[in-house]
């Protein structure tokens, strides 16, 4: 479907209008459209082929850690979000409902899912009888919709995909070790699978989810500066517990409430992939994740085609014979030159040129799309000289993500500082806070900055709140934030 | 979770009443659950693995067919209904409407989706430009709505989830052949994934998808004889491209309307793998499609235990390594025999029993699912021999329920012989059929049987219209039908 005149254009830079840039890339890349509802985005194949990709890393993750996967309604009946408070004040401005089918008016509404802790609550309440029932372990692959009064195409998005786990346990203990453990296999997967360096913590009180009692979180850092949580995971006590009668019987035969986790990640992540590693050039993306690791070109003169298609067919098996997800580009319509503008627009880690003076040669050319380096490697070593490449590329890029991060990130002692850094300097503050919600409004309030978490292992102690200056009870990374 | 208690009790026998032996063994085995929300349910794990497994087989095909994945919104303007005037008329009472977002009312309706041709229809237009852009060929995974008076779990539900196809091409040929093509994917993956075997066939003008100028489908026969539409493949011809206004410039620089297709599977497969292939000892998963293809149970007295296991853990890794899908229940609180059932209900295709006088003699016991039949293996021959077991039964189990629909398929010439067939035979009728409405829906009214569909290959042609005598124009299945 491409047409030679549509890449031609330029991508608008990073330092002139980082927006812009993120707009034109997703766009030109072909990930995404706008739909006609408000706030909701089509996902187009490159794009959906990227969520595939996290599907299918993260459900392997999910099922090796003893979850399972279960469906649940769309809709949620109104008096199923009154049974918990906080949650439902959480959650009512950004509500869908349906109050009609057909031409018949319904008794009850019934809310399109934002999420499903209370539904889930509700059918894990009839399935918990004993201790032989937990812990139970389930997450559901579903569409959620949140009314949004700003978007951003797959950063925030009025209907998105997600995961979302739900976990109830005996002990207050044990979900408290899910909740940290699922917090595990997201940073596992987040900078293993996407080379995205993250930041774990604790979200303060006034950032946590509704309902829960505490909501751990992972952050990464874009390249403005901003932060994006990349996902979280919840502890929720017996608070879901209680408001849907979840009891079990204990050994010692008496009815307990059991204890529930929540955790989700979304489609945003594939923002945040393209936000950590793009650059002027378009997408970059790493390889463990790239649908295509592998874009392989053949040039040269007509004549010496045939030959040239005949030994890329061969590369080509004998690559994807390794596992390589290799792709070769033959259309006879659009010059070497355009086609190596695309995939380096379209983020492909490696390109392989091959044309008739290589195959005299018995050898290949890859490129590197971080790095743009170029080597010629001998045909008997192709493959396993990729191989070696696209580890060193998944690496790089997670070293290069790190070092903008260290680069962009300061501890602040004032507001002032604090304001310079995020508004100035377009990195992460490092600051100490008091634990009075008032000086983490003040923050925002003064700076834009909200507080991302309350790192579990901060490179340094804060010693006094950056608002108040009075002794600081948590360190805390504040930034402006997607 | 399992209690021994659950298990002890029967289910209904299908020749008691197959409702309810239907009803009582999705339940047993864990499938489902009813949910709050009228008409929906919950999936549970053991019911969503099912899904699970169709949709890693259809996805394979749909992509090997050259298809891509995309994602479309879950809600369509309600203008976008009144376009294609058939299309609104043949959903409209079965559509909820979102009205109001938190507590704003919406200026325009939004419906929850019952498919998704006219959002992507409206897409296709802003897509399509050029013949180069064709043809386009992409797939939707996603749930849907369509409110139902009656409902039964998996055959019809409030919200169920499918996959919808949509493709556009330059001619009426191509999105025909298109259309023929998906059946034949369909066809493929249910006879030789699910071992059912179909009737493939046109569907009468008063059955096809509203909006359609032609729907191919494909029957199952239950083994209550009557039918259930497994999948169905639409030919739209330019029907939604003048309803969306989707044209594209031709090679001879001229624009014309595209051909559009649609064709969806959806979670009401599971019925039917169900009630084709389950008898009063519960569920039957033919080996292809089980998540779980052998059930190891280690079996003697405590003091072999520990030798038993050893033994059981090397067969395991064994059969995992061969690729052969094996679980083992090494629960010491409940009993062989309790076992054998609970497995048996559930439908696992192979069980294979370990004890220490097996270990002795260097044996291990299978036991088939299907036919009960059980053969003594050397351990040595174990995995060559699962593995052919396996592609027995499957073979097996499509072979019965063709004989089974076989038998229950029988030539009518008279609406009596009609009425007799599908009532008091539970079978299949086929029939003439003059072509005209007034005669489709006489039928019905005296039989309650419909027309399934026009078969490509009916085993015999019809002369004469069952309803009314006069020649033939088509020979008709008819069917009481799910």
């Amino acid at each position: 479907m491409a047409k030679e005149k549509d890449f031609v254009k330029d991508i608008t830079s990073q330092s002139e209008d980082f927006s812009r840039w993120y707009i034109d890339t997703i766009t030109k890349a072909d990930l995404m459209d706008y739909s006609p509802v408000r706030g909701c985005i089509v996902f187009k194949p490159d794009g959906y082929e990227l969520w595939e990709a996290v599907v299918r890393e993260l459900d392997r993750r999910f099922k090796e850690t003893g979850h399972r996967n279960a469906y649940f309604p769309l809709f949620i009946p109104e008096s199923f979000f009154e049974k918990e408070k906080e949650h439902v004040k959480g959650f009512n401005p950004e509500l869908p409902w349906v109050t009609e089918v057909g031409d018949e008016k319904l008794e009850e509404r019934l809310a399109v899912r934002p999420t499903s802790e209370t539904m889930i609550g509700y059918m894990y309440s009839q399935w918990i009888q004993s201790y032989r029932d937990l812990p139970l372990l389930i997450n559901q692959w579903a569409n959620v919709v949140r009314w949004e009064k700003r978007t951003l195409p797959f950063i925030r998005t009025s209907e998105f995909l997600w995961q979302e786990g739900h976990t109830a346990h005996a002990t207050p203990e044990e979900a408290e070790q899910e909740t940290r453990q699922m917090l595990d296999v997201y940073t596992d997967f987040v900078e293993n699978e996407l080379s995205i360096p993250i930041l774990r913590g604790k979200k303060t009180p006034s950032e946590k989810f509704p309902g829960a009692v505490a909501t751990y979180s992972i952050e990464a850092m874009m390249k403005d500066g901003k932060a994006l949580q990349a996902g979280t995971s919840h502890y929720l006590g017996d608070k879901f517990a209680r408001a849907f009668d979840i009891k079990f019987l204990d050994r010692d035969n008496e009815r307990k409430f059991v204890y529930t986790t929540s955790w989700g990640m979304t489609t945003r992540i594939i923002g945040a992939l393209i936000m950590v590693h793009g650059d002027d050039r378009g997408l970059q993306i790493p390889p463990r994740i790239a649908p295509t690791q592998v874009i392989m070109i053949p040039i040269g003169p007509a004549k010496t085609r045939e030959r040239v298609l005949a030994a890329s067919d061969d590369v080509f098996a004998q690559l994807k014979q390794a596992g390589i997800r290799v792709r070769v580009d033959d259309r006879e319509d659009l010059s070497p030159g355009w086609k190596f503008n695309e995939y380096e627009m379209r983020g492909i880690p490696v390109r392989l040129e091959l044309g008739p003076r290589d195959l005299d040669a018995e050898q290949a050319v890859l490129v590197r799309r971080d790095t743009g380096e170029k080597e010629t490697v001998a045909l008997s070593a192709l493959t396993e000289r990729i191989q070696t490449l696209l580890t060193e590329i998944q690496q790089s890029m997670f070293d290069r993500a790190l070092a903008f991060r260290t680069e962009h990130s300061h501890p602040v002692t004032s507001l002032d500082q604090l304001h310079d850094v995020v508004r100035n300097q377009h990195g992460f503050a490092l600051a100490g806070w008091c634990g009075e919600d008032a000086c983490e409004a003040k923050v925002k309030e003064e700076t834009g900055a909200t507080s991302r978490n309350i790192p579990f292992d901060p490179p340094q102690q804060m010693t006094h709140c950056v608002a108040c200056g009075k002794e600081s009870a948590h360190t805390v990374w504040f930034a402006r934030a997607y």
